[in-house]
C-alpha cells in the first residue's frame, strides 16, 4: 500500500491560463503536399496563384448562335456549330452565324451570341429577335479568374469551392497543414470493453469511443491504444508509443490523487507537466504535459468530464495544430431559465440546451449534472460557463455559454428571420 | 448536325416546388447494424433502452476514505484499500474506514466518503477534518443512468457524447442510416482533367473534385466515376453504372438547350424526369429525375451553379436519405449593405459574406457574380435569396440569407456576446 498524496504539488490554475500554457507548447503540424481530393477540409499552407487565365479563350455563356453584334442582315447563313471542347474554330463573317453550344470558344469574328430562345432558324439561316450588343453572353478571357491573380491564402481552409478553384488552375497538389494523429488511451483496472459483460467493480469503458468520435468529428485522425490497467510498467509503455506514433497524446483516468493515479508522475518522468490542476468543474484533475515535443493531455476519468475538458483544450489544440485560425467555438450570452447553483471556488460548465425568446437566448440545464453522467451531454447545444468569484445564479441572469452544437436551428434564429423548411 | 431544342419542354418551377418534388421522391436509407466506431456523425434508426444501471454499485465520486458516517470514533483504523476494479471487497465497521479510489465500490457497510484533502492518515489510523454525513460523495446505483430508462432516441444524431452512452451500456452494434453513396459525373468534351495542360477549346474539370469535396463535406460518401464527353452511348452506360453502384446520382453538365446537351433525354429514356428547369439563377437548367428509384441530380456545368444547386437540392436530399430531421442550412434575416441589382424573373442567389453591426447582419456580396466565378464562393459564409416578383434592392433593404458557414465568428455573436480569444 503506497500512500496518498494528500495536497497535490501542483496549483490550481484558471481555464484561461491552462489554455495559453497549452497553446504556448504549440505550433502548426509542418505542412505536407498531398492531392486535392485528400485536402477537403484541411486548412492551405501556401499562397496559390492563378496560373492560367479563366476561361482561357472568349467563351459563349449561352446555347445560341455567334454573330457580329453589328451586322443589319435580317437573316443570316448558318456557317456551322461550334461546340464546347472541338479544336476546329468556325469563321463567322457579315451576314452568316454560328451555332454555339454553352462553354464553347468564340468562332473568329463573332463578337456576340444571341441566346437560342431568341432565335428562328429554317431552312440553314437565323432569324434574331431583338438587338445585339457585342460582348452580349460572351465571357472574356480571364472573366473567371486572370492569370497572376493570387486566388487562395495561406490559411484558407478548402471547402468545396477552393478544391475547384485548384483544380481549374491546374493545382492538383497543395501544401497542407496534416490532419493530427491522436492516440487514445484509457486507464483503469476496472474497464472492460463495451462488448464485455462486467464483473463486480468493473465497468464498461465509454471512455475510447467517446474520445475517438470526439477525435474524428474534430477533424483529425483517432489511433486506439487500448485499455490499460493501473501499472506503471504497462502505462509508461503505452504513453511512449503513443508518442512515437502520435502527434497528440490523450489519456483519460488515472489522474486524481489516489495511489493508484500514475499519469502524472509518468509524465514527469518521461516529459514536462505543465499543468496538473484546473480551477474548473468538472475539470480539476486535468493535466497537460509535453513529452519529446508532443503534447499530451491526461484528461479526468468520468465520461462527462473527459468531454468537457476534450472540449476546451484538446479540440482548440487539434485546429490549432491543423492551421486554423479560429480555434474555439463560439459564445454567446444567455439568460438562465432557472436558478442555478453554483459553488464560487471554480469556473463550472454546465450543460445546457439554448433556445431563442423575444430576440434573446434562454438556457435551461439538461438534467443532474454529475460527471458521470453522459446523459446530461446527449441534446445539450451548449456548456454554460458560470465564473468563479460568485455563488449561486439566479433566474433571468446573464452568463456566457460555448456553443458546442453550433448546427442547432435555434441558435441562428436571430429575431425576425425566416425559416425554410424541410 | 442535330437540332436545337430552342423551347424547352420542361416548365420553369419555383425552388419550392422543385424542392417539394425531390423529397416527395425520397426516403430515408434502409437502417444497418453497424459497430460504434462506424456510427459516428450518423443517426440512429432504433429507440435504445439501457440494459444496466449505471453505476452498477455504489461508487466512491472521489479519492478518499470510505467511512460510516454515524461512527464518532476521533481516529478510524484504516482496514485496506478498495480500487476501482477489484472484486475483492473490504468491509468497514464502526472504528474503521478503507482508502478507497474514485470509481470504486463502496465497501460494505460504509456509507460515505471522506475526501482525501480533508483527512490526515498516521499509523494506520485515519484522522477525519469537519462532519460526515451518510451518501457524501457516493455515486448510488442508477445516478448516470438506470436500467429501463431510454437513453437515445430514434432519429437521434451520434456525437461523442452518445457513442459513449452506447459503449456504457454494451450496445456495442447499433441500427443506423447508412451515409448515401453519392456516383459523381461530370460531362462535356471540352473537359480534361486538373493535371493536363488543356488544348485551345479545352478547359480543366474542376466540378468533379469540388462536388466530390461537397458530398464528403455534407457526411456521404462520394464515388468518382470520372469525365464522360457528349456521347449518348457512354453518357448511358455512365448514368446506369451510377444507379447500380450509389444511392444519389450526380452529373454535372450536359443540361442545356444544346444539341449536345443528352442529360435529359437519357433520363427521359431511362426514368422519370420531376423537374428540368429552375426559376432560380443560377440554376435554370437544373433537372432532377429517379432511375430505377435511385435520384438522380443533373447539375449545370457552370462551377458556381453546380455548387449552389448542390446546396439547395443535394446536400438536403443527403440528409434526407441520411435519416436527419434538420435538412435546410438556417436562413437569417440579413441586411444590404449596398444596392444590388436583381432581375425580377426568377429568384437569385448571390454569394456575400455577413457579418454583424449593432444587432443586425450585413451582407457584403463577394465579388462579380458570374456563374463560372468560383472565387465568389471563396470566404463567403450565406447565399443570398433575392426573391423573384421584384428588380433591383437597394443598401440597407431586408433579405433572407442561407448561412452556408455556419461556424464562421461573426455569425453567433449577437449584441453583448462575449468572444473567447484564441
Amino acid at each position: 500500500m503506497t500512500d496518498f498524496r494528500p495536497t497535490s504539488p501542483y496549483p490550481m490554475i484558471t481555464v484561461e491560463e491552462a489554455w495559453q500554457r497549452v497553446a504556448d507548447a504549440l505550433a502548426p503540424l509542418p505542412p505536407e503536399r498531398v492531392a486535392i481530393g485528400q485536402a477537403v477540409g484541411l486548412v492551405l499552407a501556401e499562397d496559390v496563384i492563378a496560373g492560367v487565365n479563366m476561361p482561357p479563350f472568349p467563351a459563349s455563356a449561352m446555347d445560341g448562335y455567334a454573330v457580329i453584334a453589328s451586322d443589319t442582315a435580317p437573316a443570316r447563313a448558318v456557317v456551322g456549330e461550334q461546340s464546347a471542347g472541338l479544336d476546329r474554330f468556325l469563321r463567322v463573317e457579315p451576314g452568316t452565324a454560328a451555332r454555339i453550344m454553352t462553354g464553347a470558344p468564340l468562332p473568329d469574328g463573332a463578337d456576340a451570341i444571341v441566346p437560342v430562345e431568341r432565335t428562328r432558324e429554317e431552312n440553314g439561316r437565323v432569324v434574331i429577335d431583338g438587338p445585339v450588343s457585342p460582348g452580349d453572353h460572351v465571357r472574356p478571357i480571364g472573366q473567371d479568374l486572370k492569370a497572376g491573380e493570387p486566388i487562395l491564402t495561406r490559411g484558407d481552409v478548402l471547402g468545396a469551392a477552393e478544391i475547384g478553384l485548384l483544380a481549374t488552375v491546374g493545382h492538383t497538389h497543395v501544401a497542407v497543414h496534416p490532419r493530427p494523429i491522436v492516440a487514445v488511451i484509457a486507464t483503469g483496472d476496472e474497464l472492460v470493453p463495451p462488448d464485455q459483460t462486467p464483473a463486480p467493480g468493473q465497468i464498461r469503458d465509454s471512455n475510447s469511443d467517446a474520445l475517438l468520435a470526439a477525435v474524428a468529428l474534430a477533424g483529425a485522425s483517432p489511433l486506439h491504444l487500448g485499455r490499460v490497467g493501473d501499472d506503471r510498467d504497462a502505462l509508461r509503455q503505452a504513453l511512449l508509443d503513443g508518442v512515437a506514433r502520435a502527434n497528440v497524446v490523450m489519456t483519460s483516468g488515472g489522474v486524481s490523487m489516489g495511489t493508484r493515479d500514475l499519469i502524472k508522475p509518468l509524465l514527469e518522468e518521461l516529459g514536462t507537466v505543465r499543468f496538473g490542476r484546473l480551477s474548473a468543474k468538472p475539470g480539476k484533475p486535468m493535466t497537460f504535459a509535453t513529452v519529446r515535443g508532443i503534447p499530451c493531455f491526461g484528461l479526468p476519468g468520468f465520461p462527462v468530464s473527459s468531454l468537457v475538458m476534450f472540449e476546451l483544450f484538446v479540440r482548440p489544440a487539434l485546429r490549432l495544430l491543423a492551421g486554423h485560425q479560429r480555434l474555439m467555438r463560439p459564445e454567446v450570452q444567455v439568460r438562465l431559465a432557472h436558478a442555478v447553483r453554483h459553488e464560487p471556488d471554480r469556473t463550472e460548465f454546465q450543460r445546457a440546451t439554448i433556445s431563442l425568446r423575444e430576440g434573446e437566448y434562454w438556457a435551461e440545464p439538461t438534467g443532474v449534472q454529475v460527471s458521470g453522467r453522459l446523459k446530461s451531454l446527449v441534446g445539450a447545444n451548449v456548456l454554460l460557463r458560470l465564473p468563479a468569484g460568485r455563488g449561486a445564479f439566479s433566474a433571468g441572469e446573464r452568463v456566457a455559454a460555448m456553443v458546442i452544437d453550433e448546427q442547432h436551428p435555434g441558435l441562428l434564429a436571430v429575431a425576425g428571420s425566416v425559416s425554410r423548411q424541410s
